[in-house]
């Protein structure tokens, strides 16, 4: 098993156990225990950090999300496709490693400084992208005449329950959850 | 100054400090030197545990929750508005003690096993009450046929940032939040 393999093995080790007891109660001895070292030291091999771990989850899922965006924007054309695609991205994410989701959305405020300026800047960039999106499809009249950002932030809002319901095995559910989601906000934002 | 005025100021003093740093960050030292006390045994005096505040925190919010949709209930008869009251509901309880009610929203899950599953109960009681009205809105036709669990959800969890968002200051703007938040979610939910 290489080096880079169990560092991964550590870092979903972590994303489990900040979900289960937050980020603050986590102890680097506990995540030795979980991944069967006996010496907390001997995790020092792997991540420097209990905050390491932290800042791999935040910015992987933050890089998904960036990702996402950049090929809507380019790939997809009109505001109403590109909501609906964002909605899917979200969605998607979320089913995708429920446990590093968790962990991205709650626990990210115990970034320290400069990673959190980082985390903080990238979702920025995200949300303004977003909101442009959104502002376009106001404009071009598709969208009813609304706060693009007040839109934004009820929008994101609403896609943030499906990481606490979904389980693997309630799949069939979630085609249903994805229908309804689409049918609520995307009538809601469009004008007819 | 009454013994109870000072819990109160005691828990307000909490709810600030579980809200700056985690509820399970926080400490009853910290909390002492906030209230102006020099030893965190005087504390005691006024509650008997870090946890006593987190739970006057999340059951007094929960108490304006279950409080508002009984009277919701009882005084308005359709759907449509009953929603409508419901969504002002949230936006009301989220501007009015910002602090309490994210410490509510963010720390209820640090609750002992006792008092969580009260705290549970009730949420769960409230959520089947606000879901029964949706469910009553697709039955006779008026909000769209969808899952009244799903769109309970989405509806819910769109609610969530406006304690994020709103300072005190920003009550003008809070208008336009309302009007924003209403014209998406309602013209999501209802058929026509």
């Amino acid at each position: 098993m290489s080096a880079k393999t169990k560092k991964q093995i550590v870092i979903e080790a972590a994303a489990k156990l900040f979900s289960d007891k937050g980020y603050s109660a986590a102890s680097m001895r506990e995540l030795a225990g979980r991944v069967g070292l006996e010496q907390a030291s001997s995790l020092y091999n792997h991540i420097k950090s209990k905050e390491e771990a932290l800042q791999e989850i935040c910015f992987e899922n933050a890089r998904k999300f960036i990702d996402g965006i950049t090929s809507i924007e380019s790939d997809i054309e009109h505001p109403t496709e590109q909501v609906r695609a964002l909605i899917e991205l979200h969605i998607q994410i979320a089913t995708n490693d429920i446990t590093s989701v968790t962990v991205f959305n709650d626990e990210w405020r115990h970034l320290s400084e400069r990673p959190l300026s980082e985390f903080l800047a990238l979702r920025k960039d995200y949300e303004e992208r977003f909101k442009e999106i959104i502002n376009k499809g106001i404009k071009s009249g598709v969208f009813k005449d609304m706060n693009p950002s007040f839109a934004l932030h009820t929008i994101l809002s609403a896609l943030k329950w499906i990481h606490y319901w979904y389980k693997p095995g309630r799949d069939s559910d979630l085609e249903n959850v994805r229908k309804d989601i689409m049918l609520l906000l995307m009538s809601g934002l469009r004008s007819h």
